[in-house]
């Protein structure tokens, strides 16, 4: 190489659910030089693809759909990418290795050159050709068929997703394909994960990465779930692996391929250099944080929280994500459990159950709204808001795993303010991050450490709130930008500066953040409300009131109706 | 007299929660000539009373209390009437009586002449000598014990309350004033319903009205519970009925006495009329809907929801509020029930769910906030919005009778947006009114007719849901002044103008208004809701799961301790 170490850069790209971040770190010692953020254009698609891309009319989407632009996530590239080397004031030359990690499972439909099929001709307004973002929650019927088929086969691999797969997965999202869209899965060639199209676009080469084959596609112990299996589903899904899914596994940290002269053109960085494999957001954070050793749990906490932590061997936890070998890093099996809303959940809050007065006394204030109501929320005593809510406005990922599920907040009343419920929502993921730490620690894969990153760890009072519900210390990641850390730090592995993630860590990881201690007064208060918590989970989670399940029943139900043409059947109104 | 009858003109006057209307009718034929409506200064108190009151420091109050201030009471005769008199534009002199209804149960301490506590020196800022609101819900201890104990005792009058008495009436208040300010009680003369203090404000003259003494005081075949009973829950109250509770009855529409000099120079009315006896909003409403017949339930919809409706005889309805022999028109047993929340939980929501886009749409619609709302709600279909709540906000008068409950909203997704919210929340108060009217129909009072009036009737949509999910057709009555008009009916019998309430109704009650069908489509879907609610309903509200009670129970622990100065033990952040 050209350059010395200590004027090397890498860069990592971390696709989020809104947008894209670049970071240029320096390979020598991890040190953050410069990034940029590029929001997608189209950010997450629920209610309809616009008229702009079906060059026609506008195609309402049934509930539980959420789809992206492929062609957003190319921006990153062509923006993010040349602002976060200009800010971060390094010659391009001087970069020697780009890696990328992304949401999960998040899924593309392709040809065998890797055109997302919404980028082919006919298919722009066709809802089944667009990215399905990780939560794309309509899939759930097909999961449910996948798991009652897994369970009565005794299929080897069920355990090793804590007993149950889910709807956000590869075979499930595109089991729906087929079964709502056949003549768009006709034309489907290839099912790529979000994580492995963007390394195409960078290298030419679809390799895919071993982390997503593992926990979202049920790779284990090399195979996928048999053709059998498949059949089974449904006869025309049978070939399904070999047809469109199967590819050579590309190891985590490894090099997938060098930068086209194209990709060199959107970056501005130099042809040749070294792509790394793809890889998840969350389970690029590990190294970050310096957490890959057995019991580190890392909780990277966003729009959804992902719990990844090491294990030196294979034991099942039920509600789990997944445990795969070399799945975090290589060596060592990784474990996966996740939350599928916490800051999703927080902003849907404050766009939806917040009135003026508050954002007009935030702006006052000089604070955001969610620094606001925690200023109004932070003093309470606990207990004193009086309600009790569980997190589920997303679904449920771990340990129940049912995105049917939905959320319930029990004790409001006439006194209830708004920083009230915020508050009683902030605990809300804290009272499911315990419910995931329990069942680890009731498995037998004890939670040592936990150690927290991710956009919320700003708010120092929900590291609190999470230390005394957790009755653990929580430490967070010293960087503000921990998956993009991580995939940097994964690219000047591929790129050959370090022999294995684990010295790459050592040299480049952030440093520790701030240790929160849990407050004893606390956490003997929070364990009242964790039990209440718990009774209200297990009631409204565990079959003993399935209400959640016929209001999705319901919803859907009225949807359709709501959508026919009037005059079409039903009179809507008297 | 000397006016005829047709240039005759009686004035009701209606307090309610929140301000006091006066209303100007015609006694020949109940034309409404003029009303005004006067607000009380100090509202609801529900946090703290102010230096204005206390003429000296804040004094800050425990949850569940709600307090009011007499002297706003005396402001509504002051303003609204005359008010009234000039906007119906008619000579002062052609008054010839004036009536009265109340919220009750809200009772005020006073001395032996009819001064409030809260206007003795030295109680100023002694909360226990104000006017306690009938939403108070402080007492619910008391209550509990009163019931427990008339259970074990097998109190006779239990079963005329459907098995329950409420911390809203008259012993459940008073105990708790003795137990909690024995210093208070032991000046305390007369413990008066607001309905009759204003009364003895008018015409001098402390006459106990048969429909509260009844309803709330649990006067039933003339005995009030025994002393035995009283010294059982409290030996210091066993003679709280004859020093502090016992007075004349007067029945309703019946003559309390006559104006006084001072009222007259209040209100600009001629001393001497007649003054009749005081009476609640609701029950006054019947007859100015026409609806005193056996079978004719009418939903007084405000804030809360009154239900009255008459008997032909006497039979226990589990969970209702009260049967009084003659408590609603004389010859019939009254039967009351209720809904402690209804318009304050939708009015709780706009101000504290509601976000600032909302208000902005509203404002350039030219529409209220509630309007705008029902705007975006009122075409979903049944089922669309994927929620279900329990209308609990207030507590849960009938058929639960426990104001420990608070709320439930099960099915909030990120998809969910405040109309969702707002048309889950008018449904639940719907499904809370078919729970009342089916333990009516199942107790054989059977509720033959279903009349709403009250504020809430000016939503055509809100009516339409409850025609829907009563299955039952609606008619609203034809005053947006029901209360008001049903006290002028009461005036006009008091001044002699009519026999009786039967005939001063037949001349004077409102026309019919506006009769909501039932929609069968809806009807058949609104059924699966209800067996939603009423499983949450029971889960929540029979004992299944008491996490509400035990969330008041932690809210009022955090409170005391949230209320201890700081440094006087605990810390309470790091």
């Amino acid at each position: 190489m050209s350059h010395p170490k200590e004027n090397e850069y890498v860069i990592g790209v971390d696709f989020g659910t809104l947008s894209g971040r670049a970071l240029v770190v320096r390979v020598s010692d991890g040190r953050e030089m410069g990034s940029a953020v590029h929001p997608y254009p189209h950010a997450v698609i629920t209610s309809a693809l616009t008229s702009d891309l079906t060059g026609n009319e506008p195609v309402r989407l049934p509930v539980d759909w959420a789809l992206q632009v492929p062609q957003d996530y190319r921006e990153v590239l062509q923006q993010a990418v040349p602002q976060a080397i200009a800010a971060a004031g390094i010659v391009p030359d001087t970069v020697v290795g780009i890696a990328v990690d992304f949401t999960a499972c998040t899924m593309i439909p392709t040809l065998n050159d890797g055109t997302p099929l919404c980028e082919v001709d006919g298919l722009l307004a066709e809802p089944h050709a667009y990215a399905k973002l990780w939560r794309h929650h309509a899939a759930q019927a097909q999961a449910d068929r996948i798991n009652e088929l897994a369970c009565s086969r005794n299929e080897p691999w069920l355990a090793r997703y804590g007993g149950l797969i889910s709807s956000e997965w590869e075979f499930a999202k595109a089991l729906q394909l087929l079964e709502e869209a056949p003549q768009v899965y006709a034309q489907l060639e290839r099912w790529v994960e979000a994580a492995d199209w963007i390394v195409w676009e960078l290298c030419g080469e679809y390799v895919r990465n071993a982390c997503t084959a593992g926990y979202k596609g049920m790779l284990q112990d090399g195979h996928y779930p048999s053709s059998d299996f498949c059949a089974e589903l449904n006869p025309d899904f049978a070939t399904f692996v070999e047809d469109k899914l199967d590819q050579p596994i590309g190891q985590l940290a490894g090099r997938a391929g060098t930068l086209t002269s194209e990709a060199a053109e959107w970056t501005g960085l130099r042809e040749g250099i070294a792509v790394a494999v793809g890889n998840v957001d969350a389970h690029v954070t590990a190294p970050a944080a310096r957490a890959v050793a057995p019991g580190q749990m890392v909780a990277i906490m966003g729009t959804s929280t992902c719990h990844v932590m090491n294990g030196a061997a294979v034991l099942e936890v039920p509600g789990m994500c997944g445990a795969v070998e070399g799945g975090i890093v290589s060596g060592l099996w990784g474990y996966e459990a996740g939350q599928s809303g916490v800051g999703d959940i927080f902003a849907w809050f404050v766009e939806n159950i917040v009135p003026r007065s508050y954002y007009d006394a935030a702006e006052s204030a000089g604070l955001t709204i969610h620094e606001h109501l925690t200023e109004l929320a932070k003093d309470q005593e606990v207990g004193q808001h009086g309600l009790i809510a569980l997190d589920w406005h997303s679904g449920n990922r771990s340990v129940l795993v049912d995105h049917e599920l939905s959320s319930v907040i029990v004790g409001q009343t006439l006194a209830t303010r708004p920083e009230d419920v915020y508050r009683a929502l902030l605990e809300a993921t804290a009272f499911g991050a315990r419910t995931i730490v329990e069942a680890f620690n009731n498995s037998d894969v004890p939670v040592k450490e936990f150690i927290a990153a991710g956009g919320l760890i700003r708010n120092s009072f929900l590291m609190q709130v999470y230390a005394d519900i957790l009755n653990m210390p929580v430490r967070t990641i010293g960087s503000t930008q921990g998956p993009a850390l991580g995939s940097a730090i994964h690219a000047a592995v591929a790129a050959g500066a370090y022999p294995d993630i684990h010295a790459a860590s050592e040299a480049m990881g952030a440093a520790a953040g701030i240790v929160y201690e849990p407050i004893p007064y606390n956490v003997a208060r929070y364990e009242e409300l964790f039990a209440e918590y718990t009774a209200l989970h297990d009631y409204f989670g565990r079959g003993a009131n399935t209400v959640m399940h016929r209001l999705k029943r319901f919803q859907r139900n009225a949807m359709e109706r709501a959508a026919q043409p009037v005059g079409a059947g039903i009179i809507l109104t008297n």
